[in-house]
């Protein structure tokens, strides 16, 4: 459980050979780190590679590659996750946090026919997304989307996922995702809002090849939902 | 996904016909009860109790039972969860939540060799945990130990519950706590703070027979680690 997050990520490293301002700054101003001085830095992309700072500027710090540390291998299916952002996004933001130590591939925040809060500022969450990234040593950035409604998320789904929607009104079948989960697949999970999905919303993702799911009997909160998916799906696989 | 909280938790309402005072003003001074409206309490201790309010003091309401609405029945083993305070203790009361919502029996923090923090608000963690049940639904508190070193909390556990030490030390032998984990009995687990447990701790859990686990090739941040446990014992179980 060691907290150290002396890496850098510079997504365009390979074709620049710069650390992007603020890692640059952190790398120069924080770190006082100097030329000839040697870093790590991932791309996001799956590589961590050791580095020699050429120029130690705190706005754009040139450096020279050295060598490919290690390489990114995928050891369990992919997983997505669609969820309606919360009235406090605090709640989503620490969710986000946590779902990026297990595993998380991608992102879709959606504007549910209940959803209150109708506007996210997505490049917060992305910084907060970059650094768990670095705290728990990834070297794949998880991606993220924001959907208008929920019918414009279900347009963007890859065929070959599994699909399973947890919603809340008692009179439609479902089955417990714990039963109804595949295992060995990529997974996309659907979870609402407070005040749930409308019944057109579920019967939309029906038609799009959700199976409805509940999890367990304890009422769960919006994030508390995206985390129980998440660990699902990385205990299970 | 529903957020509705409109139950009282009044311990000792079953002796005393009387909500205490915070749960008092919530009722009389933000919801403007009045007497002879009717109310939902819970004593914590798994009963949930139709009562009507005799006399609306903000300060200290008398009610009257009138019938046990609902009575809790356990479905899974208990859960114990033995824990290093993190740094920052936001990290411990969002983590708290969850577990909560999910189901969690008792915690216990432990200020280990490494704890940086050596000291925590219980009575702001009850809070919260109180809270967490109301929100969730719950009937039954979740209890809350300290413990000063790991030997003290070591001479604190039953006989009869399977115990799980996550650790990071690579040297020694550790299962796959998915693999080591023995559904349908009632576990223990100890979850060490940023920087490790001390070998000396290690050795001294192991002899009170505490299985060594990783959870998984990720690296999880304390709190995580503790999330972990807790929706693997909900998801086997």
């Amino acid at each position: 459980m060691s907290e150290d997050t002396t890496y850098f990520y510079a997504p365009e490293v390979v074709s620049t050979g710069f650390l992007p301002p603020e890692e640059s700054a952190h790398a120069i101003r924080v770190l006082r780190l100097k030329e000839g001085d040697r870093i790590l830095v991932t791309d996001g992309k799956g590589f961590l590679y050791e580095a020699v700072i050429l120029s130690a500027d705190s706005k754009g710090t040139a450096v020279a590659i050295e060598r490919t540390v290690e390489t990114f291998e995928r050891t369990r299916p992919a997983v997505h996750l669609g969820i309606a952002p919360t009235k406090s996004i605090d709640r989503i933001e620490w969710m986000l946090e946590k779902l990026i130590e297990i595993g998380l591939d991608r992102i879709s925040l959606i504007c549910t026919d209940h959803t209150v809060r109708r506007h996210v500022n997505v490049e917060r969450l992305q910084k907060i997304m970059i650094s768990a990234m670095k705290q728990s040593r990834k070297l794949v950035t998880t991606e993220i989307l924001w959907h208008d409604t929920l019918k414009d998320f279900l347009t963007t789904l890859p065929d070959n996922a599994r699909r399973y929607i947890a919603h809340c009104d008692e009179s439609g079948v479902r089955q417990e995702l714990r039963e109804a989960f595949v295992r060995g697949e990529d997974s996309v999970f659907l979870i609402g809002p407070e005040g749930d999905f409308s019944p057109k919303e579920v019967e939309a993702a029906k038609a799009s090849g959700f199976v409805p799911v509940m999890l367990g009997k304890e009422r769960l909160r919006t994030e508390t939902a995206g985390l129980y998916v998440g660990f699902l799906h990385h205990l299970y696989n």
